[in-house]
């Protein structure tokens, strides 16, 4: 073993002040969210009655490079901040591979993920701007989570859409929210017209992300007080979420260590884009060049097998349009899929990134990451979300890789967040009772179909 | 707000390599264990049928002052310690209290809790004897989610009896443990002769601490290659909860902080008796004083209405007596507590420590204990487990006493874990359907009526 420490924490006075905006380094700048009833860019304005002013602001900007965190945020980021930067000594060894592997682990809050780098800023213009509450949607139940502690701290009342299928899947992450005060309604839900007319087109429904998100947009706009937050996919997450790769890279600094590859799970790209978001900056600028990876699940693949087009983001069909690589918006991933990782878009900033081949993607299937969970669990000790061991997975593919070829790589990871609410899922593999979800080509060709 | 940071890590290289046996300091030694049968002290042969060899020597050492940690003990610890102290800045803000508030966080682990400590010391005995196995009980979940994950990692097999109500009430505790390989049993059991002669004693018994213990011992005992471990009580794994205190007296020494007040909770003695050991120590060679305060639970009040007296450790009667605080072995808290602190005795150490004032103990009731956890998970953003919540509910006592009476005081309590697998509790708690449970005098005289 070397001289790097198993896990590298920054002094909390070199824990980084700004968040770093990719897209001002970006020579092509992301497609502007389009008006859905004029397909012009929505302006300031329009945005502003469904999101927090200042929020607004960082969606739109392209150009300036760092926004410097308010002191408040920086305040509360430092009761779980910084994150470890973990060398993987152990699941080196376990797989016996000349790479170097390293880890951000994002999980060590009660929240359990990184959302809440986001939720807390979030909370706190809402705060500033004198609303009352904010409404969101919530799939596997982390971003709801984080976004109930935020409000919690600042004392907003928050209001939650969690997709049916979760709500009943995950009594406790429900109790969580409660703990923390929110109030949780399943998606589709008859407490909005939007929630009523899918439940009157699709009797039974479980829910999907695109329908709570539809629920929660509506919930807002028709409230005094209130607006719509997002945990993934705007600008404004990424933006939040650079606080991951900024710890990353000056840990790496002070380790003297470049990392060769960077892995991150991808569902709307929250993760994904702040883990790279520094280290993305230097390819751009050509100063440093790195392998980036995004990793999907097989059931969802929007990278993978998705198209570069405008969509809708949400399933009502109220939401901003954006670009981006999409499955359509009627597309719901198989009720069999465990974990977040679910939303049929991505990020506008990452699907223009991969259409100009800065990053690549691979899609993995949902048994095989289980297994890397499961021997992750047992080598490093912390019990993996299923989204994250997405990123595990193709980390030890990587490693053996390595192995076959015998190149001494540094493999480096996005550890999102913990699995404590994904037994149930956990069950599933332990009884072999988990299956791979995979669509047809049939399956996906019907919802893009309805492109707008 | 002050210089001291939020958290303090010690840096990897300043981690403890020794743990502190506190009995070397001790002029009043801990009364040793007696031998069933004879009612003779136990000798290192006879605890060997039932212990590890080198776990024995530990636990009959009274004068070594330092035990070094073995390398493949101090290589796990790196995958999760050092162990945050925290400064409760937003906890003291919130209260309102000129009292400086410092936690020792423990639940930085899959386990989620201390536990792992002594899980990971005692699995690796086992395996350096060329054991097969271990076998134990569990309550809530955490030592046998701590003893799973440690076996997994040295490839121990793993045998877990877990009290009933716990078994059916926690089956994602149970899950977590079969991830990690564990095989475990509901107790008691048809599974060991004692386990049958309580079901048939006792039918529809929901099981105790004391029930599982039996089991796990004699299954221990009549299968070759097995021995038995546990989680608390025993001055071995008071040993190795050291490390718990040891790096919080040296995180105190490098903020230049000097604890006032110490607070832990107390079911068998393994967060307590760890977390005040150097501070104990101190104490006992009168270089320094400080208050130590135990708080158990008002539903098992060993300390504050137990007896100081030899008695059983299990339910069953085949394990050696012990001379402790006790409320008999046939006392059996509420199913209505949540969380664990259910069992009967204390540590020896820690008991007589007690006898001798060198510390306070404090009981709470549950309403309580939870009010203070909810206060707590959304002021400092840790949701905690109930056991830790006990200490919780005594330092914010404590602290509004320092309101009261207008002076700084600096209260430092530990926080052993998380409470992800508690959230059926929490429900209860936030449907106000929770009750306290304190047993009367005659709940409490009739097992008393049975000591040896």
């Amino acid at each position: 073993m070397s001289d790097v420490p198993y896990k590298t924490y920054l002094p909390e006075n070199d824990i980084p002040t700004s968040w770093y905006n990719l897209r001002a380094d970006m020579k092509n700048k992301p497609a502007p969210l389009l008006n859905p009833a004029t397909r012009q860019p929505c302006t300031a304005d329009e945005l502003g009655h469904v999101f927090c002013e200042e929020l607004v602001q960082q969606e739109l900007d392209n150009d300036t490079k760092f926004f410097p965190i308010p002191k408040e945020i920086s305040d509360f980021y430092k009761m779980y901040r910084p994150s470890p930067l973990v060398r993987a000594y152990f699941l080196e060894k376990a797989l016996g591979t000349p790479a170097h592997i390293y880890y951000k682990f994002e999980g060590n809050n009660t929240s359990g993920s990184h959302k809440l780098n986001s939720s807390i800023a979030q909370a706190y213009y809402a705060k500033k701007q004198g609303l009352k509450g904010v409404t969101t949607e919530t799939g596997a139940g982390q971003w709801g989570t984080a976004l109930s502690m935020a409000c919690a701290f600042f004392g907003l009342d928050c209001k939650v859409f969690m997709v049916k299928c979760s709500y009943e899947q995950k009594p406790f992450r429900r109790e969580v929210m409660r703990t923390y005060g929110a109030d949780v309604t399943p998606s589709p839900s008859d407490t909005t017209d939007v929630g009523r007319r899918i439940l009157a087109e699709h009797p039974g429904t479980t829910g999907s992300l695109g329908c709570a998100i539809s629920e929660a947009v509506e919930y807002a706009v028709k409230h005094e007080g209130y607006r719509y937050v997002l945990g993934s996919v705007l600008n404004q997450v990424l933006l939040h979420q650079s606080i991951i790769g900024l710890e990353a890279h000056r840990a790496f600094e002070r380790l003297g260590v470049k990392p060769d590859v960077i892995i991150g799970c991808a569902g709307g790209g929250s993760n994904l884009g702040g883990l790279i978001a520094p280290f993305m900056g230097e390819k751009l600028r050509g100063e440093k060049d790195y392998r980036i990876v995004a990793v999907e699940p097989a059931s969802c693949p929007s990278f993978t097998r998705g198209v570069f087009a405008y969509d809708f983001c949400d399933t009502g069909r109220i939401c901003p349009l954006a670009k981006m690589y999409t499955l359509g918006a009627d597309f719901i991933p198989s009720a069999n899929h465990a974990g977040g990782l679910r939303f049929h878009g991505m990020s506008t900033i990452l699907s223009q990134l991969y259409h100009d081949k800065m990053m690549e993607a691979v899609s993995v299937e949902q048994t095989a990451v289980f297994e890397a969970a499961e021997f992750f669990a047992r080598t490093e000790g912390t019990l993996p979300a299923p989204e994250s061991s997405h990123a595990i997975r193709a980390a030890i593919d990587e490693a053996l890789r390595c192995k076959r070829e015998g190149i001494e790589e540094n493999i480096f990871f996005g550890l999102t967040g913990t699995g404590y609410f994904d037994l149930v899922a956990y069950q599933k593999y332990n009884d072999r009772t988990m299956t791979d979800q995979i669509p047809t080509d049939d399956e996906l060709a019907v919802p893009r179909a309805k492109l707008p």
